[in-house]
């Protein structure tokens, strides 16, 4: 048995409290940690928090003996040799900065930099102290995009032609009902705006599974100018909250984006990703995967102007069966950064690629702003 | 009882003869003309064509008794004011310059010319003759797309806030299967190519129910290079048969357009239109037109990424019923150019409007071949 | 338009009458003939019979004025260019040897001889002769095995592992209902037997599809060793009605076969042929193919011994839809005989490979008899 | 009350735990003792396994307070009479001889020696020390199997003209989803091959519904040679993952079977066995059975190629119902075995049933290897 002391700065926030801690670090502690080759690796939990009431509820409720609102006396303790982040952004490139300076490898919450300037003096501090660094890139370990990978991997696409990548719902705007998320997602003062919120996860999610983005030009805009915040006080929305984006890949294939906060849903789910290859197609949604072969695919004749054909085009697709136990998406990178602590395996993703997931939105946001194509160049 | 006597020139062509003729002319002739007004406008019809046995069989299949190989004999006829060019788009504009030359009032498929710079020196001919002139845009009669029309018109949308129009199905390669679709639709030569093709009725479409685009970017793939053709020869593709668009609007909407040839088909029809606003969003087919009211908006809560809630998105949607008995869409066209003789009214497009249609096709062609965006200038 | 004669021997069979005329020749000759690059070839009908007034009917109700009882007139006719044999298999040697003496072209129904040592001795003139023949394997051309042969040519199965064959349902004994088959399909001296009759269409079909039989081992019965003929008498059946092989194939794959008269059908059709491979699976019908590719494979955890699952394992395949108008399938055969008349290309099947059909049946039955494997050798 | 004390050797496999203890003995205890004429007989058991952790934990969950990793000590303890073994297979000749030596009755899981010599061997010493003896034949308890039995006891088959078992689904390779199988199945050394795991099964539901087997011939493959094991290390398959089979009955009757591991499931369950008779014939699944009697059978007239006339012939069955409460199977062979020890009716398979498994195993090699059919013997 083999003990890794973790701090967990910003506990008390709903993703960290939730997931990395309630879905994966709990869970692996109580199940005896996790086994490593022949070992077992024990995470021993330090929260740190602003609150001191909150923080002291959330560690009882977990099991939790150890915390502190003392974020540099939990640093200065050698017995706690990973740092986590998960607390407000825009404190990030400090506390990181602190975190490197004690000597502590690293484990982040995305954005892991306000820009990929800073992601990479980070980066460059990081690797002249020896660090071992990871980021959270969740969505990836959605069963519907690990069935695409599958499906990826055993090559059934034959040639990937194009992707198209649908997401969104419609987000009230507070008027006569209270909106369904808050209000510093529609304010740039609060880091917010669509294309900052879900396009990091856009990134990896596109090149985990189609490799690397050549170029992009991007459209973005605010659909609901007015909202109501969780005062009741109207706003002027000075963010993105739709965007659409067009994309060429490395390999020769295109895709688009379609993300928005102000649209209505008629499709499988609030995320689909649809793969065209020349062998088959697959529209995955976060925990499914609908399948059309070359083989089953219609010879359709085109489309009938004058007769209601009538037809259900859904009925010709097959589904991927489930390939695995799916675990917690957030406990699958912890579990993937734990191995790479104890021997040296890759992580599910390095800070490096957390910087590309900023380029990416960076690219789309200046895109937009631009009015014309972006290079997605290789990072540094 | 006034008869309007109309040349009707590419008789034998599958659109003409089958939709043209067969679904709007014959029907109007046969149902003792078309009532405008108090009166009734019979249209006497003189086929042209090149092969004389095809032609005579169209001829006699439908009960028209003229019919002639000569041209420039039936444009010398003053018994026929209207001149109807459904023939091969490459010869359009000389015969429609004929056609002015002789006073004929002209009705025309699209593309109505090769070039919008072609397109206006044709206009202003005709403007100068004083000719009344009309172009077939079918689509916009399409009974889905009528009710989307009427969900405008009743402001059903609030505000627009964006729409996407998808289209395209997989179209066979020949390898194994034949294809579907003729091999000139993938040459350069033959005038193929998805854009020229699909995009002129897009415009209408989108402006038609949309108000003016103001700018667009788009690239264009050719995602099958090879192709087996009719005879068996391979060959290779030298036009796009996959495009993507951002649109936007003068109304400050924004849009995107997906088409392709090498997709495959999991949405409810091979062509659908969805527009979202603040007060509803609509998804029209071909036939038919779904509905979500902000009334029924639900209020999702967000993606719940541990658990698969088996939401049918479907379900929240109701339906526009029928509220017209529609008639063939060509029909519609024709009804309106007759109208349009005798009364004045507008027809359901003119000219210019085609030459709108041929501007759109080329600013997606121009914005892809030169990776910018493109503004939709108004016609000079 | 060119014309060439064929003779039509065994006209009144039924076979030949509903399938080689009425489903094949007849049309083409209504149609105008076939065409064959720029030429139409068509088909001249004499047809020869044995009983004058049944020729005579099946000759009026075709519309075919040119019949004869008189075979060996009908072959001094020099306008006649082409044999076709569908008479009784006994004769068809000695019918052979006549047409290829008097220099026709050969088209024959199976079996071609009644042995591989005959059948290579007719194929020993016609070569000498320089006689184009070919022999009828319709089965190919049934609309469920065309797909599945599509199937292989796309590289659905990836590498093939195994196939079996299943056919059969109950053919009753006579005892208290009539037989549905005629009671010389169960004497020796009939030329009867199930492996006689079945196997040399096994052996197109699976060759056709899967490449070369290296070798097989069968087990062959008399599952209803008496029955009742067609006056009411009963009979000791001397053949065999039930079989059951094992195949290898030069590809590695191995495969089975299992056919019976005595059996009853719990299955998708008469005749189900299923390929397993790495990357799908298929089974085909006579009309219609499942599929199930590697990306819709259920991942199955073994079977549940204690609790009736009740699952559904036909729910998990899609299906492969119509890619070609499919022709009658005896009409592809003559069709492709024709234009290997008229300009060379090959025939569907040549006498050769009928050959091969024979030796298969013999293999199946030698390996019954002496009880051991049978080596599929190359054709001399 | 009467106690029979029973050890339980191999307590912590998965099979003995989960069916033999938690489904058979533990309920029998739980209930007061197995009823047997007017006594009740009561299993004592003694434990004992090689881990005394897991085994002190399955005793504790099972609430057995007897458990041992000394099996001498256990052997050497007069108050239990029966030994069980349901330890490593490789280890059973020299345990049970063990067991003989102490004067223990036996019963013992599949398979009862590795080899037929060695069985009968074991099964001469258990002779001479006068043992009772009984082995695990589990599958004919099954539901399905059961209901196949019935029918052939009353009769509805008539005379058995045929049938053929089908087992298997498709076992993923581990290269890119793990595979559900042990890589100890598909090697040699292990013990593997799908011949030894699964023949055993069939030989005693083959023999047991349709009496003795007179000879077979066998063909025997590794459909994927290369898979990736529990460690993600690629290995090469050196045993059979498909095989092939032609049997002949003593009845006159013939039979076949198709088992593999690389196919996909396309019939009513993952085994199916079909008896075809001449007054009826059933398919059963592991818990239901359909049957058609001759009254059911419908006279089709053959197939027909050129229309699909779409029959379903599932339709054309009905269902034999439940007709007993059907228990656990391994709970079946327990109860006949404790019957047999207390009133000497006959267990539900003896040790000589088990060394008729092997030998049909055995058969099927031999056949395989040699290329020829093999006679089964009767033993001894």
């Amino acid at each position: 048995m083999k003990t890794i002391g973790i701090i967990v700065n910003g506990a008390t926030g709903r993703i960290c409290s939730t997931q990395h801690l309630r879905g994966a670090l709990v869970p692996i502690r109580d199940e005896g940690g996790l086994l490593v080759g022949d070992e077992r690796v024990m995470p021993r939990l330090l929260l740190v928090g602003r609150d001191e009431d909150r923080l002291g509820k959330v560690a009882r409720e977990l099991g939790i003996d150890e915390w502190t609102t003392d974020l540099d006396a939990a640093l200065a303790d050698p017995s706690f040799e990973v740092f986590f982040d998960a607390a407000a952004t825009s404190q990030r490139p400090q506390v990181l900065r602190k975190a490197i300076a004690a000597g502590k490898h690293i484990y982040t919450e995305k954005p892991v930099a306000p820009s990929v300037t800073e992601g990479l003096a980070l980066l460059d501090l990081m690797r002249k102290a020896g660090i071992r660094h990871g980021c959270v890139e969740d969505k990836l370990f959605l069963p519907g995009f690990r069935k695409l990978a599958y499906l990826r991997d055993i090559g059934f696409f034959g040639r990937v032609i194009s992707f198209r990548l649908e997401f969104g719902w419609w987000v009230f705007d507070g008027e006569n009902t209270a909106a369904q998320r808050p209000s510093w997602n529609y304010r740039s003062t609060g880091g917010g705006g669509l294309t900052l919120d879900m396009y990091p996860h856009w990134r990896y999610l596109i090149e985990g599974i189609l490799g690397p983005v050549e170029r992009l030009v991007s459209a973005n805009r605010t659909a609901m100018p007015r909202r109501i915040d969780e005062s009741g006080q109207a706003y002027d929305v000075d963010v993105d909250d739709t965007a659409s984006n067009i994309l060429e890949m490395q390999s020769g294939a295109t895709g688009s984006i379609q993300s928005s906060w102000a649209t209505r849903v008629r499709r499988d789910d609030l995320v689909t990703f649809q793969v065209d290859g020349t062998h088959g197609s697959a529209v995955a949604t976060l925990h499914r995967c609908h399948v059309q072969s070359l083989a089953e695919t219609p010879k359709l004749p085109g489309f009938n102007a004058n007769v209601d054909i009538k037809a259900d085009y859904r009925e010709g697709w097959g589904e991927v069966g489930d390939l695995e136990p799916y675990k917690n998406a957030y406990r699958m990178g912890w579990e993937a950064y734990l191995r790479h602590l104890s021997i040296g395996t890759p992580p599910a993703a390095t800070f490096e690629d957390g910087i590309r997931d900023v380029q990416f939105a960076e690219a789309c946001n200046l895109s937009a702003r631009e009015k014309r194509w972006i290079e997605m160049e290789a990072l540094g």
